[in-house]
């Protein structure tokens, strides 16, 4: 997507540096800026600190960072230490896993002397799979705006979506935003209501700086404001992302996504989720048993933004004395889920929608998991 | 309530300062400072910035304001203008327009030389009368939480609530607030779930803060992380405040509170609103027709707190150009709601129950608007 007038993915292979890009998505909304990873550490620290965040790209970053512990050092030992490391860094999105144990896999059928030029080829791939499967959701939701636009005489589909499944959280398009950006690219006119999504705030940080970058009308909300808008009528659809959803369609995604859920359920507002099949793990069925992050209580109590002299400042917002608790995800269950948009199309949140559509993946996922 | 060791009420006349004394929420929880109102426009200036807020303490506030325009003009003219400017200050908590329609019948009632001390002594009676309530509603509340506590085997009872229903928001004991302090100061294990309650943090910043200066266990959360606790079975009961609750039972308050009353119901939690009757429109079934308040996008887009050298700061959290909407309430639906804890007892929240219970107010009510 287009930043500036130059167009920019979420990470990238950069030949020249023989490193990493990302864009730094700690400093955004204020400042975009390019940072490098050259070590299986700077991948393993952009995850844990955020700098990288989204499913999807945490998997592709994942990848790039087996690559660059190959090029250091392509012994099978580092490989696993290296995994194994990444791996540790985020629990709740599925990407993650799915992405190490797809490489490593991969890394331990090619020459040792091979290895590193293997690892960034086969990252690369998997951003650019991560890219089309982006297109295909779009392809596929863009029917639902089309849908909800014939019914509107001209005045705009209004979109609500929960934290950022933008471009940000994948490498280009988005997931949730996919059809959103094509749309708007159709000519169709969309407004996009985005929940602030505390604490990290990543939908007024980040899904408004994308759609703004992009010329996309949007409002900024609370959290809380959702429900309210929907008992109104001022939202047509509710399209969100997904960080793990399970083989029986329950979908885990960033905190206060089952409460806006509830809201569309009782107002007959459709709720859609934005789901590539890398963030499908099959091999669960409830949703429950999907393992919850649990972040620092001071994500809570303290807040950052640009002062008025332009820089940075963290400010406390609570008591002195008074804890906080940060629970990173919930899950929606699959009865309050109208659909999800897959790269194979809009199907039902079920078992047998899921099994039917990629009887494929589950095959190589059982194969997969024989192999290790 | 205690603050320092010392009792204060949210809001008290000080003979020698010949002032009303009010804390200055907006300073909460960084300084604790109390502020003099002297004249009308104070009055009306701090309920506008919200020096006070909260459903009782705006209309026990109203009626000072009227004392103080009494005290500088008693005559008709003035008091209707001073009446009309305070009810212009806020649209969608009813206990304002509730306060002034009393204190105005009543004031038409004295001599015109008579009025500026009548009407400090009914301001004055009216936050007695608020306080009598709370304690009502604790009386009749804590039974919920025995009720509760008993199921739990000495575990804490958990309670989540949104916004500030507290001692700051009425007079003193608050209405939510009452119960909780009540059964803590009984030595039953209470914990409470303090929604942070987004823009405004007033969960975070009053609740989180006069819950701590009483000593009671509390755990300050996002707006997105009730439903979440819900699911999990840890929250044990769910008690709000209300801006205005109509004859019907449906229960306007600060919004967000729509999406917890879904989920608890969604999850089999009980969820009660404490409600005085100076919260009761009796005049409203649909709570559809309550007007909601609409606030600055800037109160969503920056926000204050104390930054590391001690002094408060305004950061901006949202991107430039991103615009932002802010609607202040949203209406829980009666059918949401497992039952009102009024100073007469806990009840349905249906239309009989409330005609039942508050016969003698709908003809008081009924009577006042004939003589208007």
């Amino acid at each position: 997507m287009r930043v500036g007038g130059k167009a920019y993915r979420s990470i990238w292979w950069e030949p020249g540096a023989e490193s990493v890009q990302i864009i730094d998505q700690t400093l955004l909304p204020h400042e975009f800026r390019i940072a490098a990873l050259t070590t299986l550490l700077d991948a393993v620290r952009a995850i844990e600190t955020m700098q990288v965040r989204g499913a999807p790209l945490v998997g592709v970053t994942a990848a790039y960072g087996l690559a660059l512990a190959a090029r250091a050092d392509p012994s099978n030992a580092n490989l696993e230490e290296a995994a194994a490391r990444l791996a540790a860094t985020r629990p709740t999105a599925v990407n993650l896993r799915f992405a190490l144990d797809r490489m490593h896999q991969h890394l331990l059928t090619v020459p040792e002397d091979s290895r590193s030029m293997a690892a960034f080829d086969r990252a690369t791939e998997m951003a650019d799979e991560e890219v089309r499967l982006s297109q295909a959701i779009g392809n596929h939701g863009i029917g639902l705006i089309r849908a909800a636009a014939a019914k509107k005489n001209g005045q705009p589909v209004h979109i609500l979506t929960h934290c950022n499944a933008g471009w940000l959280a994948s490498v280009d398009l988005g997931t949730a935003t996919a059809p959103i950006y094509m749309a708007h690219d159709e000519g169709i006119a969309v407004h996009v209501w985005v929940d602030e999504t505390r604490p990290r705030n990543q939908g007024a940080a980040l899904t408004a700086w994308e759609l703004g970058r992009h010329g996309v009308p949007h409002t900024i909300i609370v959290d809380n404001a959702g429900g309210y808008l929907m008992q109104r009528g001022m939202v047509d659809l509710v399209i969100v992302g997904t960080d793990r959803t399970t083989a029986a369609g329950d979908v885990c995604n960033k905190i206060g996504t089952y409460l806006k859920a509830l809201a569309a359920h009782d107002n007959g507002v459709p709720f859609f989720a934005a789901v590539p099949s890398t963030s499908i793990d099959f091999s669960l069925e409830c949703g429950r048993s999907i393992p919850i992050e649990t972040r620092s209580g001071l994500e809570v109590t303290h807040i950052s933004g640009q002062g008025r002299n332009g820089l940075i400042e963290t400010v406390r917002i609570a008591p002195e004395g008074s804890r906080a608790s940060n629970y990173a995800f919930d899950v929606t269950p699959a009865r309050l889920v109208t659909g999800l948009i897959t790269e194979r199309g809009v199907i039902a949140a079920n078992k047998s929608a899921l099994a039917e559509t990629f009887a494929d993946r589950i095959a190589a996922d059982a194969e997969l998991m024989a192999a290790t």
